[in-house]
């Protein structure tokens, strides 16, 4: 077979996304280009990324027309579900990993609007608040936050995920017990159901850490870009040293390839043997930038650590761009280099394979 | 019309600039190569920088020879009123935003070294230095400053510049007039007549951001290389987040890409609504890099935030090289993008004409 | 001569590598994959970077089968010494600067495993660890620290070398002698040899750049990626800063192309005079990486100051993967830049004899 054929004929895991929820009409023929691209843009300006042309060309495709209002106009109206099944459906995705923290509809849920087999992950901060929430002792939060998350993965859950990178950065302290009690006790009526305590969102990490590493379950992070409310120098991979160090038991996968730090990520993907690179979000955000991406991870990442992604979120629409991007790309970058004469081509087979499908098949046990 | 056809007939706002100067016959013959360097470079590396080989070849292309002394002693020997108008004359600028803190002839009298239209903005360590000079207390300099400022952006000036980032770093704090007060109050004898407190550059340049707000004028900020003095840790954009956060509804520019942090930079002006990105100084003197920083710059930043400038300073020879260099790389970039299928051959042409005009005339409000 | 002719005809100096050691059946068989990566990756993961591919078909050039078992078997059972000259013979190396740091076998006894000319590099912590093991008294150490250093560098060592970066980072502090006497007198009985204390490196570190200078010698500083005991954040070399300020007479390299801080490096030489860029391990680690770093590295750094290094260590594969890949990719990057009108022919050629040999000969007074 050659390389396009791997590519094209392999089913798709996708080890990060969230599901896709309906919206209104008005969010749709108005502010659609804000789901192109992160941050605080207003329609104006993120209707020229590159992110949202490429949407533009997908909806042409899909409804005939080249008129934008058009094109927003049907789009506002189709029935999510069919469309949406439709949509993901093109993809060719087998699997895919749904973090359960966004949006409100549950990956049961949203499991009516795709033919994939769509299996949970468990964010751990809303675990947490919600805790805090229910709970007058620092100690039944932290046994309940335990029992919690060892049935999570004793069931469906295939894995948690931690969005420290948003509260309070990626360079992860060590508080003791007595340090995250002391947090808690003093929360006190400031306390307005956001985890933002260092402290506190330091230590349920390393808790989370131990119990996936018992469980043989991976955890994911946030790293890279995202929303505004994450400081964009403190998610830098590098800062996961220490944490990293700690548990060198536990898989820890750096979600978003990092983006822009993305040979830092490469640096510490091949420093640890338990961190993994998923290259959601960058992929297919950064568009043209993909390709070249994909050749900087695979500068000094392992392929055997590399996983597709699409952090798709809310519209289908993002599946697909994701998708159409890694096959693309990754077909692109894999012939360059068998003929750059860096990989033979079977093992550039190997590798497609193993990006889209087996390396998240294997680590996630699925 | 093509994307080459659009690039070459759009007539260039150059959003940052300085005024070109003469220079002494030895400067030019014994010197000249350490204008196409930043920082303390002898001629003896700057000779090898490859903005340097681009200078020769356009020298050569001038004076008609190719050997390196006879060169330069024509250079030396021109006058530089006719030949600074002959060179910026051959860019195509249309207008030059001139940053009147450097060099010493201002932007009024550099008006009669181009046929461009010169317009000043406003650097305010300068202003503060001159101020602290002359004043006795905390409330007088902020009010005159606070009153230039105002005066500075209802006259002439497009704009404000800081150069924090060579001063006291992009980590800008909050400190309170208090502090601002206190450290004003111990300057004391100590006082040199360089601005390098942190509470005082700090506090101004919070006070600057509030008043070019209220004028709707953009602020420029130094991030990433340039001279000696910025510590190169603290000229990576991402430290410009709580600064970002605080004034969400003034303009703000990075200036020269932040390279070498340009993906941060992307990262940054994909996430903050009101930041903007010009491209100056790493263009031209990342030369071969150039091309590679546009498509960076494309893979998240929204194309209608992005802007040509030279950041040209002392010598016509830079204004040259950065007009040739964006029309170059432009155009390959974007017929790139074309042919890659990001970008439709209408739209490359839109993001043509708002990279090295629109945008600029937009946000300065030209 | 064309460019290719310079590349493959010049004669390399390899300006850091280590010496080439014996290593256990066992270890060859089993983990012969784990030369070819960093920090702590296990075979299982470290057979799927793009470097041990590249090893794997050196070796089936070299034994002729493809299949990885017997590979591993034959290159087992090698006479180290006649295949490591024939090895390192062929890569047309005529001096190599070894780290006398790692491994145990010495630049002497190396000499015996190839027919290039062995220097040593004085690596300054294991003499620091030494005399603290030995000595009583602070002053006692920094004397005998002075008198070892000085008389190295007034003998064979033709530099020094320091591993701050693995220890303490390259944040280098500025500790007076009376902090470093106190860190010192409070090692006590948890001293262990190994040296971590910052106070005592970073006093080291200025001390060795102070003799340094003296002695016109250069200090190789590790920068970048590497083993994981380097925190992956503190080992950019923008961290330097203060040090190079302080000691702006001693020649510095910034070893490994700082990599993946390849454009911080570049920013960095490009503003002190006295800091150079070796590319070692990055070359040949990052492997399809190489070619797109040099391009960066040649965007602002002047050609004077890059130099050839393979960073080989244990193995004598590495020096052939290392040479190959600079003899291939500097040929690439050179002709494209003369294709593209950033240099020309001859200046090209200028730069290929200045990277592989030049540079190095003049910095190190070979």
């Amino acid at each position: 077979m050659t390389i396009a054929g791997v590519v094209d004929s392999t089913p798709l895991i996708d080890n990060h996304a969230h599901a896709v929820e309906p919206q209104s009409v008005e969010t749709i023929r108005e502010a659609f280009s804000t789901f192109f691209t992160e941050g605080e843009l207003s329609p104006h300006h993120a209707r020229h990324t590159l992110n949202y042309r490429a949407a533009l060309s997908l909806l042409n495709s899909h409804f005939g027309t080249d008129d934008e209002a058009e094109l927003l106009r049907r789009r506002s109206e189709v029935d999510l579900e069919s469309y949406s099944k439709e949509l993901i459906g093109q993809t060719g995705t087998e699997v895919i990993l749904a973090d359960d923290g966004f949006p409100d509809l549950s990956p049961t849920e949203f499991q009516a609007y795709t033919d994939a087999d769509v299996r949970p992950i468990l964010r751990i901060e809303p675990v947490i608040e919600e805790l805090i929430d229910g709970h007058d002792t620092f100690e039944d939060v932290v046994d309940e936050f335990e029992t919690t998350v060892t049935e999570a993965l004793a069931g469906d859950h295939v894995a948690l995920k931690s969005i420290v990178a948003y509260r309070t950065g990626l360079n992860v302290g060590a508080p003791e017990r007595s340090d995250a009690r002391e947090a808690f006790d003093t929360l006190g009526d400031a306390w307005d159901g956001r985890l933002e305590s260092k402290p506190l969102v330091d230590f349920f990490l390393h808790r989370a850490c131990t119990l996936a590493g018992a469980a043989d379950a991976p955890v994911q992070l946030h790293t890279g870009f995202g929303d505004a409310d994450a400081h964009p120098h403190f998610v830098d991979p590098t800062y996961l040293y220490d944490l990293l160090r700690t548990h060198r038991e536990t898989p820890v996968v750096l979600l978003h390839a990092s983006y822009p730090y993305v040979r830092q990520a490469g640096y510490v993907t091949s420093t640890f043997e338990e961190a993994y690179l998923d290259v959601s979000l960058a992929l297919p955000f950064a568009q043209n930038g993909v390709e070249p991406l994909l050749r900087q991870v695979f500068e000094v990442t392992p392929t055997s650590k590399v996983m597709y992604g699409s952090d798709a979120f809310c519209i289908p629409e993002l599946y697909v761009l994701a998708a159409d991007r890694i096959r693309a790309d990754l077909t692109t970058v894999l012939e360059d280099l068998v003929a750059e004469g860096f990989l033979d081509e079977q093992y550039a087979e190997t590798v497609a394979r193993n990006v889209l499908r087996q390396n998240a098949h294997s680590l996630y046990g699925l």
